[in-house]
C-alpha cells in the first residue's frame, strides 16, 4: 500500500503513545463480553471478536517485526495461517468462512500474544533503529487497527443482536438526535479539489488529488431521522418495486426485508436493538443499518437523490458530520492515477475497486482521530451491520 | 422512459421503413436456426431466441397498441404474461429462469404473432391518426427492437457454442483484424461536454449532457488483439492473483477460467469457436468476450488501465471504434439531472444502475443506425457472453 | 447386467416383432408433440423427448450392434456422449442436467438415426448370425425402451402440464374409477416366496428369488381415490408435523406442498392438469402423482400403513392393480445373492439400491407385456412426477 | 415413545445412582475443553457441546418437571426456544444450522441450569410422589442422555479435529487393536425372532419382536482394520466408480475423498487425528470414520457384503461387538406393529424412518449400560463423523 505518512512532529514517543493507546481501546472494546462472545461468526461478513484481536496483531507480526527486526521469530508459525484476513502475498489462510470454526487457540492465548507483540514493537519503537519506512509502517499498523476496532464494535452488535435474548452490552457507541432544522446548503457548479491534501496519514485510496466538475447542486444539512424513515415504511416503500433498483428489489423480496437491520414490530411497536438491549425506536435519532438499495429508495421516495462522494466532499465544511457513515451515489473506484504499492500491502485497497459503494464521513463507533473529510470507506450495496445512514442531495 | 425523440425528417413513410426493415432483420437474424434452437436457455443470462421473436413484439402491443388504439383486443391474453421481460408495472410474467421451459407457443404461433403486430403497427403509423407521443414509442419500440437483435446474436452464439457439436451458423458479424500500430492518442486536461446532444432518438440515460473534468491523458487507437491476450495467458496471468479484483479472483477461481469464453485448448493449440465452427485463434483480430473482471487484469498486466467512460466519449472522434464493446472503468451510474420517466417504460434504464460497468462503441452485431458516441451500454462485471473487448488508457 | 432371458418360443420371427413394434410406439407416444415440445428439460428428473428418442437407440448401438457386429462404424460418434444416461463405463457424457441445452441434433436427424439403427438390428436378427447373447441383448434393450416409454409419458406430461397454458396431448394413459367398495383382504402369516420365478425376460434385480417370513396382515383391494385424498387435504393435513416423516416434512415446508402434483386450486375448486387439459378433479378416480412422503402421511392419517414389498408380491394375485405404481414401505435393497453382471449393464440396476423405494404393480403408461407381480421400480422418496398411488395394509 | 420400561429391582435409590452417575459422566466428557471449545457448530449434523449440556437438562424439565410437578416455574422460558433439538410439539426453536451462533447463555449458566434441574429431579425422584409413568420418564431422560453422551464425543472430535492445530484431548475413547485371525461364521438358514425381548429399557424402534426368515449366510468374526482399508485405498478405490452406488460415486466426487475422515496424507504417510493429536495410522486398529458409502464400496471390492441388521443380530451371540457401531445393508425401517407414542415423545425414533441406513453393535464411546444385540442406530448414508466399522459378510 502507498501512503503518504509522515511522523507526528513530537517523535517517537507521541508515536508509542499512539500505539499504546490504540492497542488498549481495541481490547476495552471487548471487556463486556463473555468468553463465549468470542467465538461465532453469525454470517460471513461478521468475524468473531477473538479473531479481530489476533489479526490486528498479526498485521504488525508480519508486515513489521518479521520484516524489519533481523531474526525475530514469531510467535507462532501456525499463527499466519489462522490470522492472515486476505493477502494472498502473505501465505495460506483460513478460508474466511471458517473463522467462526476456529475454537482454538483459546482467547487467553491470543491475548498472550498481543502483549508479546505489543511489547516487541514498543521495544523496536524505543529502539531509535528503527526506519522511517519501518515507523511508517507502525501508523499504518495503527489506522489499520482502528479500522478492525470499528468493525468489531460492528461486529459485537451483530452476534449480541442475534441472540434470542437480546443481551446488553452497555453505554457506548450511541448517536445523538438530529435536532437542528432541515435545510438545502447550495453548493456553486464549478472544478473543486478532491483527494487528500494534508500533513499526516492517509490511505493511497484517498491520494491522486484531482480535480472535478460539478453541476450546482444542495444537500441537507442533517441526516434522515428514524422518524422519517417510519413515514417511508408506513407508506408501503418496502411493497413498492418503482422505488427500488432491480437488484434492491430482489434483495428485499428475498430477504422479506421491511424495516433496517436490528428492527422488531412487537405489539404494535417498532423496537430496535441497541447496545443498551431492546428499545423503542426514538424518532428523533438518524436512521441506521441501512443498505445502500434502502438508502437509495428513501431518497427515491424523496424525489432527491444520494450525494456523489465528491459533492459530499466539497460541501463536508458546512454541515457537521460524523454520526454515521453515509451512503453516497458512488461507485468505489480509483482517482486518477492510482497507485497500488508492491506485495502485500498492495491488496489493502485497490482489488476492491468494484462492486462497491462509498460511504463518506464517520460514525459514532469510529476510534478519534480516524476521521478526515477525505476518507474513503466502501461498502458492498446489501451491507445492513454496518453504521450507515442518510443524508439527501438534490441537483439544481 | 424519458427519451428525446424526433421523428425523422421525411416523416411517416420513413418510420414506417425504419419500422418494417427492423421487424425483418430480427427474423433474418433466425433464419440459419433449426427450429430446435429457439427453445432452450443455458444459463439465466441467455434467452430462447424464441422469447426475442416474442418479447419484441408484445412490447409493441403493450405499450403502443394496447395504449393508443381504442377497443384494441389483445392477441393473445397469455402472451403478456409469457413475454414480459422486467416491466414490473406490466404485471405478472414467468420468472426469467423459466424461459427455456415454454416450449408453447410454438415458433409458428409466434411468426404468426409477430406479423399481426406488425400489421397493426404499420397501420395504425399510416392511419395518420398517430399522436406525436405515439410515434415516438414507435421509435422506442424499433431501438428496443435493435437491442434485442444484439443480445439475439449473442444467444445464439451461446446456444451453439455450447452444443458438443460447434454447429456453424454462417458468415455474419464477425471482425476484422487490427493491422494498425499501436499509438497512444494523447487528451488535455479540461472540461468536456458529456452526454447526449444531437437531434433524433437517444435513451434517458445518455441525456442531461453536463461537464466532466478530465486529468491529462492518454488513450489507445487500437483494441487489444487475441495475440497479445494469448502471451497474458503465457504469462500466467489467470493464476497470478495481484493482477484481479478479488472479486475477480474469486470469480477467475470458481469457474477455473483460463481463457476468453469460447476458447478451447486442444492439441496444443488454442481454438476458439466462432459462427464458423471451430477455427485457430487468429492473432490479429480483436480479442473478444472478456469479463469486465478480465479486462481490467489485461490493463494491470500491461501497467496500464482502463479509460473511464469520459475518457472514451472524449477521445472517440479521434478512434475507429465498433468492432467491439469496449469496457470502460466507469460504474454505470445516474448523470446529473437523470430522470426515469412515469410508469413501465421508466424502469427500462434506471433501476439497472447499480453493480454494472459501462461499455462503450459499439459491436459487429449492433445493428446500423444502433450506435453514437453518447450510447451506454452496461452489463455485470463477469458477462463474457457479450461481444467485449479491451481499448487502453493510461494517466500521464 | 445379470438377466434371466429366454427367446420367446416362436423364434426370431417373433423378436422381430417385438423389436419393431417397440420401436414404433415409442414414436407414436412423441406424435402429438410440436417440435419444440422435444427440447426442454423443466426439472433434472424430467428428460427432453428428444433425448428419450436418442437415447433408447443408442443402447442399442452401444450394447449390440458396435459389440457383436464385426467392422460396425457409429452413427456419428458424438451421439455416445450426447446421449449416454448414465453408464460410467461407456465414457464420457452430456452432464444429466444440461440435457434441455442441446438443441442439436435436430429432432429430424435424431428420427433418421433411429431409422437407421432400428433397420441394422432387424437386419441383425433376421441374419441368423445373432448369438444367444447377442439376442438376450435385444431382449434387454427391448425392455430398456419399455422403461423408457413410460418415463417418456411422464416427462412429457410435466413439460406440457406446467406451460401456462395448459395444452391437451390427446386421450391415453387415463385411470378408470375405483368403483369396488373397500376391503381387506387378510393374509396369514408364513414363508412366502419372494422373486421372478418364471420364464422369459425379468431384470436382475428380482432374481435371487428367497423367502420372506410375513406376519399376518391386512391389505386393501383397492386404490385411494381422490375423494379419499381431498379429505386428508381437508382436515389439515399438510400442515400436521405429526403426520410426516422429518424429511417429508422438511420437503413439504420447503416446497409449500399443499396437493399432489399438477392439482390447482382456482376458484374453490380443485382442478387437476390431465392429458386433456385441465379439469375438475374427479373423486373416483385415484390419486395420482404422490411422493413417498405424501403416501407415507396419508396411511398415517388413516392408523395404518403401506404394505411392504414382500406384503404387496405376496398378496398381488388377490387384487387387481395396475393403474398406478404403488408406493410400498420397502427401500431398494438386495435381494441376498444379488450378482451385477460386469461391465456397463452391470449399472443398470445395482448402484441405484440406497435412497429409493420400492413401487409394485404398474400405471397406465406402463407399455404392453412390461409388468409382472415380481417387477421392483424404484425411485427417490420426494418423487411426484411418477404415475404413483396408494394401497393401504395394516398389520393384525 | 411408546418405551418398555421397567424400573432396576433396587428400586428409588438404584434409578437415582443411575440418574446421578448420568449427569456427571457428561460433564466429565466436557472436563478437557476449553470454554471457546464449547461454541462452535462447524457443520449442521455437529452441535456445539454447550448445546447438548443444555438440551439433555432441557428434556429432563419439559418432560419430566413441568409434566409431573404441580406448580413447577420453568428455569428460563427462553431455554425451551434455545434447547429444544427437534420435537415439533414442543414448540418453536432456534433452527438447527443456527445453534453455534448461540453465544448467550454462557456455559457457566448453563451449568447453573443443570445443577437446578439435577437437584430438582433427584429431589422427585425420592419425594416417593412419583408416578411409575413419571419414573419411566426418568429412565429414558437418561437414556436420552446417554446418546448426546455418545455424540458429544463425536462432536468434540469434530471440533477438534478442525482445527489447524490438531489439539489432544486426552486418553480416552480409544479402540484396540483387532488382533484376531479373520474366520467366517455360518449360520444357518431358518426364522429368527428379531428385536427386543428382554426385561428392562429398549427404545420403541427395537419393539414389535417378530420372526424373519435367513438364507444361510456368513459373518466375519472381526471388524475390517486400517491395514485393508489401506489396501483398498491403493487399489484406487476412491477413483473406480464400479465400486460404488450412484449416490456414493457423487459423494466421494463432490467432496473429493479419498480416505476416512480424520486421515491426512502428509510426507508420504497417512496420518490420522486422534483424541491424541496427529499420529500415524495403525495398522491393526478398525478402520473407522466411513460414510456407508464407503462401507459398502469396500465390500463391493472384497467381492463379499454388509450383513443386514438380522443377519447382524442373529449372530451376535458368536463375536465380539462395540468397538465402533457397524453399519448393516438394512434401510431403517419399522419393524411390523411398530407404534409411535403420542405427543412429543412419539417423535424420537418414527419420524427418521426414511433415508437412513442402521448400524449395530456399539462403540467406544457409548456410555456404559447403553448398548444390547437389539438396538438400532441410525444415520444417513454419508455421515462420517461418527464412530463407525465394517463387518463383512456373505450368502452362500
Amino acid at each position: 500500500m502507498s501512503v503518504k505518512l509522515s511522523q507526528p512532529q513530537s517523535g517517537l514517543a507521541s508515536l508509542l503513545d499512539q500505539f499504546k493507546a490504540c492497542r488498549l481501546h481495541t481490547e476495552k472494546i471487548c471487556a463486556p463480553l463473555e468468553m463465549e462472545d468470542y467465538v461465532p461468526q453469525p454470517i460471513v461478513d461478521v468475524s468473531p471478536p477473538k479473531w479481530h484481536l489476533a489479526h490486528t496483531t498479526w498485521f504488525f507480526e508480519q508486515f513489521l517485526l518479521s520484516k524489519f527486526i533481523t531474526g525475530y521469530r514469531v510467535y507462532d508459525p501456525d499463527f499466519a495461517y489462522l490470522f492472515n484476513s486476505y493477502y494472498n502475498n502473505a501465505g495460506e489462510r483460513v478460508l474466511r468462512p471458517n473463522r467462526g470454526l476456529m475454537s482454538r487457540p483459546p482467547v487467553r492465548e491470543v491475548m498472550a500474544y498481543r502483549a508479546h507483540v505489543t511489547e516487541k514493537v514498543m521495544d523496536f519503537i524505543m529502539s531509535g533503529e528503527a526506519s522511517k519506512e519501518a515507523l511508517d509502517i507502525v501508523l499504518l499498523g495503527i489506522n489499520h487497527e482502528q479500522q478492525h476496532q470499528e468493525l468489531l464494535v460492528y461486529d459485537i452488535k451483530y452476534i449480541l443482536g442475534h441472540q434470542p435474548t437480546f443481551p446488553a452490552y452497555g453505554d457506548a457507541f450511541a448517536t445523538q438526535p438530529e435536532h437542528q432544522e432541515q435545510q438545502w446548503l447550495g453548493m456553486d457548479e464549478g472544478v473543486y479539489e478532491i483527494g487528500f491534501a494534508g500533513e499526516g496519514f492517509c490511505y493511497d485510496n484517498e491520494r491522486g488529488q484531482h480535480r472535478v466538475f460539478l453541476e450546482p447542486y444542495q444537500i441537507s444539512n442533517k441526516l434522515v431521522t428514524n422518524g422519517a424513515y417510519m413515514e417511508f415504511i408506513d407508506s408501503g416503500a418496502y411493497r413498492d418495486f418503482n422505488l427500488w433498483h432491480a437488484d434492491g428489489w430482489d434483495f428485499v423480496q428475498n430477504h422479506r426485508l421491511r424495516a433496517p437491520l436490528y428492527w422488531h414490530h412487537t405489539a404494535g411497536e417498532w423496537k430496535q436493538y441497541t447496545f443498551n438491549g431492546l428499545v423503542p425506536v426514538d424518532p428523533n435519532l438518524p436512521v441506521q443499518h441501512l443498505s445502500f438499495y434502502e438508502a437509495y429508495a428513501f431518497a427515491e421516495w424523496k424525489g432527491v437523490r444520494l450525494p456523489t462522494e465528491f459533492e459530499w466532499e466539497a460541501a463536508s465544511p458546512h454541515f457537521a458530520w460524523g454520526q454515521l457513515w453515509e451512503w453516497t451515489g458512488s461507485a468505489y473506484l480509483p482517482y486518477p492515477g492510482f497507485q497500488k504499492a508492491p506485495g502485500a500491502l498492495g491488496e489493502y485497497n485497490g482489488k476492491f475497486m468494484v462492486n462497491q459503494h462509498v460511504l463518506r464521513g464517520s460514525s459514532s463507533a469510529t476510534p478519534k482521530g480516524h476521521s478526515r473529510n477525505s476518507y474513503r470507506n466502501f461498502f458492498a450495496p446489501p451491507s445492513r451491520w454496518i453504521f450507515s445512514g442518510i443524508r439527501l442531495a438534490q441537483s439544481l
